[in-house]
């Protein structure tokens, strides 16, 4: 097939507020670089990330820059954002067999700086250093670009890769077993979702924090008991016959962080990957030295760690959790609905 | 030989203050039962531990206990202190081999509560949980007491043991190799000038945070360079050439531990083993998952690192630092003088 020269795609113009998102229809298609591949996009999942790279919100992170990008690096405009692309090769970069042409594939969007962790610690991001999935077509290293035999739609497809990588890493980190009890919190949104299929799928036992009104769907998915988002801690686990318990798997930080270490028992993993209620926490050392704890930070995960999870879709031993997709042009529309948190699952693009 | 039936000692009649330490030279010498040992105590080590349990201090941790012991458990008075015991086997209980008559020991007064770690985590202590070693004898399981080979001094060995164990288990703990660069806080105290030690023997690079006038003596057992207490911590950093290290090992706490964690590398490691400054911090969250952070808290090691420890004392890989002995008698001015911190390396009582 032939691919024309323009497509539809979202600029991203500065950081600032939705009027930063530009859809424009005349964007020139990119041309695959060597090694890489060029992706007719089918659909493209919304994440947290999005928002926050927008809104410059990674700034201060690290080293007190005022405003940057998922890495803490320079930040280029304009950007096309959209890190979750699923599609088909339709193009190939010199060095990159022809035969993948037609594959249908999933982003990994981790651009890893070298081998091991040093490269993911190091990593830049696809949707954020460079050009990523809202648009009509993406050029994406062939490496990141996995293969997948699924019945799933495009969108379905589009629900997993960040949600569902970072979640993994996490029950990595925290060397989640089998008949751990794991506490997720933010257990209806992205990566809470993901946690609880996840530690399910390794035989962990787990206690999902979740907004009023969405405890079903939180059971639906394989959560045992569940805590009101708000209640006491401790209090929500003496009320499911528990006093610990060995993970605690945290999105949402602020001030529940500390009830979540306290629940913790001796030689417990708390483990973080985002912060949406609150960027700080004060904890209180004697509780993490007497009760040898871990806390472990991350953001994404390992290129294994993304195979893993395309195995997992293709064996349906995790499914997609797709509340609603958008046209690519109803992307502030769609980014507002996003941050009521009205919905259980992900927001899918489809440009 | 034969023992007599009283002893010199000093009883913990309370949680409190100095009054709550009875010095009595009519106590009843203990009788070693099954599986454990006599021993003579030629020297005891002072540490925080002694006081903080004194104290009460433990308390609120865990449980919100109001005062507990280091274990957190029920602590029973009276008791005798004193964990860093070294001395000479006098008797064996039933089924403890004759032939350890004799020995010269050093005791790791870790009471595992099975194996691995999860034997550590609910471990207690002796002079904590049991009596120790504030006294002409003490009684301890056989497997804890270590024997040793050296020509030190009982005062100079009764250096080592709590500290080095500690900052052994934080070197594992945050995986401390070859050329790292480590980070040291309080390292003019025992865990500090053992971590500096300690972390010069796997070949790592050590910065020293140390009080004014205590410069010379952390270089002269190995720190690289020191910053000096109260010092910005990134500025000191910046001073010496560097932005950041790998592993910040900690028993200070209070608000230097974020600057601490701010000045780690991508993947770097926060291992912390007690707060003297202050049980609190409060923590940026970004830092931690964005820079893929381990904060991990320990107390005390376990078995196989004290015997590590009595290999490197026997091929001196490491040194005593002992500032000075006391008479058991003078236990009050001893913990007057552990109080005021003026000076280097530990302090022994001789009953």
């Amino acid at each position: 097939m032939s691919t024309p020269n323009q497509m539809k795609g979202v600029l991203l113009t500065g950081f600032g507020g939705f009027d930063k998102l530009e859809y424009r229809e005349d964007l020139p298609v990119p041309t695959p670089a060597a090694g890489e591949v060029l992706i007719k996009v089918g659909a493209c999942g919304m994440n947290n990330t999005d928002l926050w790279t927008r809104e410059g919100a990674y700034g201060n992170a690290i080293d007190d820059q005022e405003q940057s990008g998922w890495s803490g690096g320079e930040f280029q405009f304009p950007r096309i954002q959209g890190a979750d692309i699923v599609g088909e090769i339709v193009a190939v970069g010199v060095g990159v067999a022809e035969a993948r042409m037609g594959e249908r594939v999933m982003v990994n969007p981790t651009l890893y700086a070298g081998a091991g962790k040093i490269g993911l610690y190091a990593a830049s991001f696809i949707g954020s250093e460079c050009d990523g999935g809202f648009a009509e077509f993406a050029t994406v290293p062939a490496t990141n670009a996995l293969v997948i035999e699924s019945d799933l739609s495009d969108a379905e497809l589009a629900t997993f890769m960040i949600s569902y990588l970072t979640a993994e890493h996490m029950l990595n980190r925290g060397r989640v077993s089998r008949d751990d009890w794991v506490l997720v919190t933010g257990s209806s949104g992205g990566v809470g979702s993901a946690l609880i299929q996840l530690s399910k799928r390794r035989g962990a036992h787990v206690i999902a924090v979740v907004g009023q009104g969405k405890e079903q769907q939180v059971m639906s998915i394989g959560a045992d008991s569940v805590i009101q988002r708000g209640a006491n801690i401790r209090a929500g686990l003496s009320a499911l016959g528990r006093e610990t318990v060995d993970v605690a798997a945290d999105v949402v930080g602020g001030s529940q962080a500390a009830e979540l270490i306290d629940v913790l028992r001796p030689g417990g993993r708390f483990v973080i990957a985002g912060a949406i209620a609150g960027h700080t926490t004060e904890i209180d050392w004697r509780k993490v030295y007497l009760k040898h704890l871990d806390i472990l930070g991350l953001t994404m995960g390992m290129m294994q760690e993304a195979r893993d999870l395309i195995r997992y879709i293709t064996s349906a031993e995790i499914r997609p959790l797709l509340a609603r997709t958008y046209p690519l042009s109803a992307i502030v529309e769609a980014q507002k609905f996003f941050l009521e948190k009205r919905f259980f699952g992900k927001l899918a693009l489809i440009p």
